[in-house]
Parts: C-alpha cells; sequence; structure tokens
C-alpha cells in the first residue's frame, strides 16, 4: 500500500478497429466472433499481470462500420464465457444506458460477478450514433444533456437494485428450515425523472460487492457523469496536456462532490506502434500512414461526428468549418478535434490521421515504458488501457514494456488480490441497508 | 433418420423451485448463483447425452418466492458459461418479450449460438406475473391478449435480424483487402404494430442458422403462439389425457398455418420421484406430501392466479370460485386447474397439492420408462424436460431410466450431432437473403 501502482487494461477488439489489424497473417478473420479468440488473449493479459480485459461495444452499425464493429460477440455473453476460463483478471463490458432495462443490466452485470467471483466493471456509455435510436424503435436519438442525465439516474438504479439483499440473508438453514431472513430483501422503489423500478432484485452481492463503474466520456457532461459514478474512466487523451487537464479537471470535479479522487483511476487509451528499436517503430508507423486508404479514414473521421460525410470537402483545404453541425454524437471527441484543427492549422487530411493516432506512444519497449512513466508520473494518467493490436505488438508490450515497468516499482509482478475492486485498489462497497443501527440518544 | 426419437431435457434449478430440494444434504445452499454448480450438472446431463439444459426465469420476486427463484443467476450470462465448459449439449434460456429490446435479444442470443457453435435455444415467455411490471417502469402489466400479439411480432423481429448477414459475407480477403461483401449485409427495416427495428444486426448466423425457437404456454392465445413460432415447447400437462390434447391441438394449428407437425417438438416438464423400487418411490411421495407446508403451497397456487391470497378460503370446502378474479397470468395453467377441480370436485386443499406434481411418475426406473414410452407412443410428448430435483434423484434417472430408454430404442446412446437443430431433427433455416435467384423466363 501507500506507493502508487499502475493499472493496465488490455482491449480485445478481435479483428480490430483500424484499417490494418485484420490483415495481419496471424488474426484470424473470425477473431471478433470466436470464443477461443478471447479466451487465450484474456489469458495472455492476465499471465501478464493485467487488472482487467475491457470490450467495446455500440448498438448501430452502417456498412462503412470498421472490421470489428462489423460482426462481433455481445459484451456479456463473452465475458462470461471468458470468465469460468480465467481466475485474476478483471471483466469489463460496455453497456449503453440508452437503450437498456436497468433491471436487466442490473441482473446480468450482478450475474458475471458472481460467475466470475467478484471482477466485474460496466463501462458505462450513453451511445454516439444518431443511427442506434432506429435499432429500439425511436426515430431520434436522446439529445446529448438527456443522454447523461439519463445515464446518471440509470446507474444508481442499477446500484440500488445491486443492494437488495444484506449480504446475511440466506441462512439456508437445513436443519430449522430456514432458507431467506424476509427482512433482509429490500425493494428499492425508486420512482425517478426518467426510470420508474420496484424491485428488488433476485441476487445477493458478489465478492466484490457490486460490480466496479467505467466511464469514457469527455465532453463535459462526459465528465460530469464521470465525476458522479466513475471508479475508473477510459478516455481518449491525444496528448501528454490534455491528459494532464482531463486527469486534473475530472478529479477536481469527483473531490468537489465529495468523493476520494484517489478512488477514481484514469485509464486513458493506449494506441502504441512498439517494435524492437525506434528507428523501425517510426518505419512501421510510416509505413501505416502510407497505406492508410484516406476514403476510410473520413469515414472513421466522420463517426466522431455523427458519420458526417468530410467526403465533400477539399483534403488539402483547412479543416471544414461545421458551425450548423449538431454535436450530439461522440461530443467530446468532435470538440477536441475541432480545437486541435484550429490551434494547430491543420488541413481535413492532417486532421484525419490525427484522429487515428495519439503522438508519442512510438517506439521501442523501453521508449513506451519512459512515456508511460512521464504520463504516470505526470498526473496524465494512473495506467493505461491498451489497444492489444496485432499479435505481435501485443507480445512485445507483455513482454518488453510489461517487465521494465515491474523492474522500476510500477507495475505488479503478481497479482495481490483476486477481485477487480482489489487489483484498482477500491473499497467494497457498504451495503445501504446493512448500516450499523443508529444509536438512540439517552435524554 | 425416420425412426421417431425421444428428446431429454434437462431443467437446472439449483436449490429448486418446490419445498424439500433446498435441504437435502447434497444440495448447496448457493447452487443457484454458483456457476459451478451449473456447469457440473450441465456435464452429467451431457454424459447422459439429453439434448438440452433448460433455464427458468421471471423478473418478478417477492418474500414468498420460491428458493431458486430468490436469488439465482441470470440466464443467458450462465448459459454462456456454461457453454465453454460442455461441446454437445443445447442450451435453452428463458427471456420474456414484455420487457426486452429485440435488438438486444437478437445479439445476445446469437452470441450465444457463436460462442456454444450452434447450441442456444431460446424459451420465448411474456410473463405472468403482474408485478414485474413495476421493474420496468410500467404500472399494467400487458394484458394476456397483447402480450402474445407483441411476443409474435418481438421474435419476427429477432429472426430477421438473424439473418442479417448472409453466410458468404465476410471473405476476410487479407491478399485482396476485402474484409466485407457490402451487399450481403441487409437491414431489416421493420415497422411494426408494436416494435420498429431498422438493423442490421452486427453478427452472422452461427454454425445451425439460428438459435431453436421455445414456448410454453398453454392458453389458448399461447397455442396459437407456439404454433406460430415454436420449434420445441415445455408446456405442463398434468396428466396423460391432457398431453394427448395439447399435443394434437399444438401440431393441428401448426399444420393448419402450413407448418410440418414434426418439426415442433413437444416436451412438458416431467417431475418423478424415482426410488430403487415402486414401494419405495411411493413412500417417498406420501413423505414428501406429509412434510408440505399447506401455507407455502397456497402461495405457490396463488403463483397461477398472480398472487391470488388463498388463504383467506377454508382449506376443506371446495376449490373457491373465482369469478371476478382476472386471468391474465399463468393463464393456461390456472384455467386448467380450475378446470380439474371442477370436474374432480377438489377441494382447495386438493387442488394446492395437485399443483404441486403431475399424476403417474412416481416409481422404480423401470416404472418411469414404462410410463416415459406410454406418453412417447401415445402421441402425448416427444419427449420430456426433466427437472433434476435432488441429487440421487437424478442420479437414478441417468443410470436406471435411461439406460432402459436406450435399450428399447427410444433413446440416443451416443450423440450424432453437435448441435442443438441436430439433436432435435430440426432443419437449418434458410437465409431469407440468400434465395436462389429467380430465373428469368425467356420471351
Amino acid at each position: 500500500m501507500g506507493t502508487r501502482q499502475l493499472h493496465l487494461g488490455a482491449i480485445l477488439t478481435g479483428v480490430g478497429n483500424d484499417q490494418h489489424v485484420w490483415r495481419h497473417p496471424d488474426v484470424p478473420g473470425n477473431a471478433s466472433i470466436d470464443i477461443d479468440w478471447y479466451i487465450r488473449h484474456a489469458k495472455l493479459a492476465e499471465d501478464a499481470k493485467f487488472d482487467l480485459i475491457f470490450i467495446v461495444d455500440s448498438p448501430y452499425i452502417t456498412p462503412d462500420t470498421s472490421p470489428h464493429f462489423l460482426n462481433r460477440l455481445e459484451p456479456l455473453t463473452l465475458l462470461s464465457a471468458v470468465a469460468s476460463h480465467t481466475s485474476h483478471i478483471g471483466l469489463v463490458g460496455t453497456l449503453t444506458t440508452s437503450y437498456w432495462e436497468p433491471y436487466n443490466v442490473a441482473r446480468q452485470f450482478g450475474s458475471l460477478d458472481h460467475i466470475s467471483r467478484g471482477r466485474a466493471g460496466w463501462n458505462v456509455v450513453t451511445t454516439g450514433l444518431e443511427g442506434a435510436a432506429r435499432n429500439y424503435g425511436r426515430d431520434e436519438h436522446f439529445e446529448h444533456g438527456v443522454r447523461y442525465e439519463r445515464a446518471l439516474e440509470f446507474v444508481r438504479v442499477v446500484q440500488g437494485l445491486w443492494d437488495s439483499y444484506e449480504d446475511d440473508a440466506f441462512p439456508a438453514d437445513k436443519d430449522g428450515g430456514l432458507f431467506l431472513h424476509k427482512d433482509k430483501q429490500h425493494p428499492l422503489n425508486h420512482k425517478g425523472k426518467h426510470f420508474s423500478v420496484a424491485g428488488p432484485l433476485a441476487l445477493t452481492r458478489s465478492r466484490q460487492g457490486q460490480p466496479v463503474i467505467f466511464q469514457a466520456g469527455d465532453s463535459s457532461e462526459g465528465r460530469y457523469l464521470g465525476a458522479n459514478i466513475a471508479e475508473g474512466t477510459f478516455a481518449a487523451s491525444p496528448d501528454f496536456e490534455s491528459g494532464r487537464e482531463y486527469y486534473a479537471d475530472l478529479k477536481a470535479r469527483a473531490a468537489a462532490l465529495g468523493r476520494n479522487p484517489d478512488k477514481i483511476k484514469v485509464l486513458p487509451g493506449l494506441f502504441p506502434i512498439i517494435a524492437d528499436t525506434d528507428e523501425e517503430a517510426q518505419r512501421i508507423a510510416r509505413e501505416q500512414v502510407d497505406n492508410l486508404d484516406i476514403d476510410k479514414l473520413l469515414v472513421q473521421l466522420g463517426r466522431a461526428f455523427n458519420y458526417h460525410d468530410f467526403r465533400q470537402y477539399d483534403l488539402d483545404a483547412p479543416f471544414p468549418d461545421l458551425t450548423g453541425v449538431t454535436l450530439n454524437s461522440y461530443k467530446g471527441a468532435a470538440e477536441r478535434l475541432i480545437r486541435i484543427a484550429r490551434d494547430e492549422q491543420l488541413t481535413l487530411r492532417q486532421a484525419a490521421y490525427r484522429n487515428q493516432w495519439a503522438k508519442g506512444f512510438v517506439g521501442s519497449p523501453a521508449t513506451i515504458a519512459d512515456e508511460i512513466e512521464r504520463w504516470f508520473n505526470g498526473r496524465a494518467a494512473d495506467g493505461f488501457n491498451l489497444n492489444v493490436g496485432t499479435p505481435d505488438s501485443f507480445a512485445l508490450f507483455r513482454e518488453g514494456v510489461v517487465p521494465i515497468l515491474q523492474q522500476r516499482g510500477l507495475f505488479r509482478k503478481d497479482y495481490a488480490h483476486d477481485t477487480l475492486r482489489g487489483h484498482l485498489g477500491l473499497p467494497v462497497p457498504e451495503n445501504r441497508h446493512a448500516q450499523a443501527p443508529v444509536a438512540i440518544a439517552a435524554e
């Protein structure tokens, strides 16, 4: 205890979320729907003592969606299968509060938490893409502010349902014939602005009390939500300074709400290009850039602007003026890109490339470790959520970068815990119905 | 092929849905939330060559709910974990169409179908208990007829989403750089009375094409739905004659809709009391009856009538007149019990006991096998869905009853298939978008 420790997640995206991963000779074409691929990679991450694996998600696709998102396993079913083949690593799945019922979400993440014996985490998202609405009987997506308001209430309902039973509710006393202490089962009776849920949930708490809440929004509303609910965040930060700003702002917001800012772990996404030497990594980076299909990059860029069609603009003119384009999608990312494009006077082509890669994490394992340490010590991150990328890149990280971080005393050499809360140094939340009895003051 | 074969399911309910199972010394008090318990029992059923395991469900509890339902794993997460520890047995989970979104259901059962490599089944229910509404933001449950109308549309939407991709949509051609044939991805664009879902789903079909659809409703509306959508049914039949009536009626209804009635497998629930001898089984049955708590039986009886309080009536007077009590709950079961009580002039006490057990399946393994064969040959069943009950009872079924059925040529000695459709003799449904091209007639 005491010494601050780095945390690592592994983003498992099968055939990959960018253009080159699926074409790698060692990436199976069906990786995103092959449970054995996920189990194998979860075990590799567990062998390297990662805190968690992370499953991205989105409930909407088009023919232009990137490879992994086109055809993939759903996070809860996927993680439940992985749970029973691993023993320590945390299991974090993405699920939107915009198109689910709190009661069903509470049951499924609560079940995953039992199946994994206390390793479940929920990445709370509100869904960026407008088109998702039409998969759920709505003509229009919820407006950005409403989405976040609903998310906050949704998460509070789910957490309330998770406390339906006190921990000693089930004596299961065979001789006495008492299965349940009925007075230790508690309905929720929530009636709020967006949800009305009576409860109780038919599920006890797990060894870690409740699943860990993650969040990734970077807009102002996203940060407000994160400061309220998040125990970990995955928000992308394109460079060190942005990372520091986000880190300080999020923790200050949490402290202002009366929370302990050390109990929110900031784990930005990490998309490194690693090779044996810095020169080789730089060469690979240039090669990847040279091979990029600019049309696909423009589609990817458009995703942050709800599939706005950037192919209508001159590639080498300044980044277009988007006044009038509604930012109801990935609002934080969109606003940041507009700001960067303005500050650095980028062309559309340059902005499309910048949208694909953060700067700085290109080099040998030692260079990558240096950069990780700089972000960690500079309070731009409490750790990172690593895109596993190609098999050789993931191997270089596990076998090259991780040992350096361990030698420097930044990262665990073995697990000291077997729950996700344990890895992250988060307390088991107290059950709201199991407070110590209030003493009645003597007159 | 040719010879009609018996099908067997195993209902896994952990600590059990009746009063005595959880008190058995070999039943762990936490069986219903212990994934290892489910994996172990699924493997036992697979070793005995069962067609499937079956997970019951309901999204509503009270303090009086029976032991298993009070605290249990959610079906989809549970089955996904079991999938990766089994190789042949079918995996059937219950899920209500009243309180889920079709898009999410299509994804989760579709993912289970990939994780299990073609062994998923969905038991479609509409939820009997009014109280469930209050867990999902509604003051009132959907009216019985509306529930079934919604269910039919819901299932059709889900099946449409499952066909989003033609089977050869993903060449994943690394050299050519072609991941997806965009013209083999198909939106659904469904706009119906109850649901509006655009699609496409981000998931290909599995080895068995689509998950198998099961259904259990026994009311007139339930049978109409079953005749339309079911490929297997689990409806309870309290005796042989009721079983024959249901079997003939359901298959006639299906035939009238143009379906092949042989492709709907009727598997009533089976709750046997088995011992080494008939005398011992009869003794156990009497003992169980003697030990029953009539108050709990009345609560259980009330469940079919939406928790109507039967404790207000004289136990030994004739079954009460329920004119005025709305049957919007488990309507088929409630109507049947009223009919039986009238025809046999049962008291309330007798009806409460009758509600707990079907007649006839009490005896030695040979007696149970005889009764199974009588139902099977008498066209009251194509097989049975066995409540596993206590460990010794389940062992007597697997090691006593199953070998007799195998000797008689009624039940497989080994698996001939490794998909659920394979076991049940059901065809792989054709993808609606992969029809043979229409020949253009020469003039």
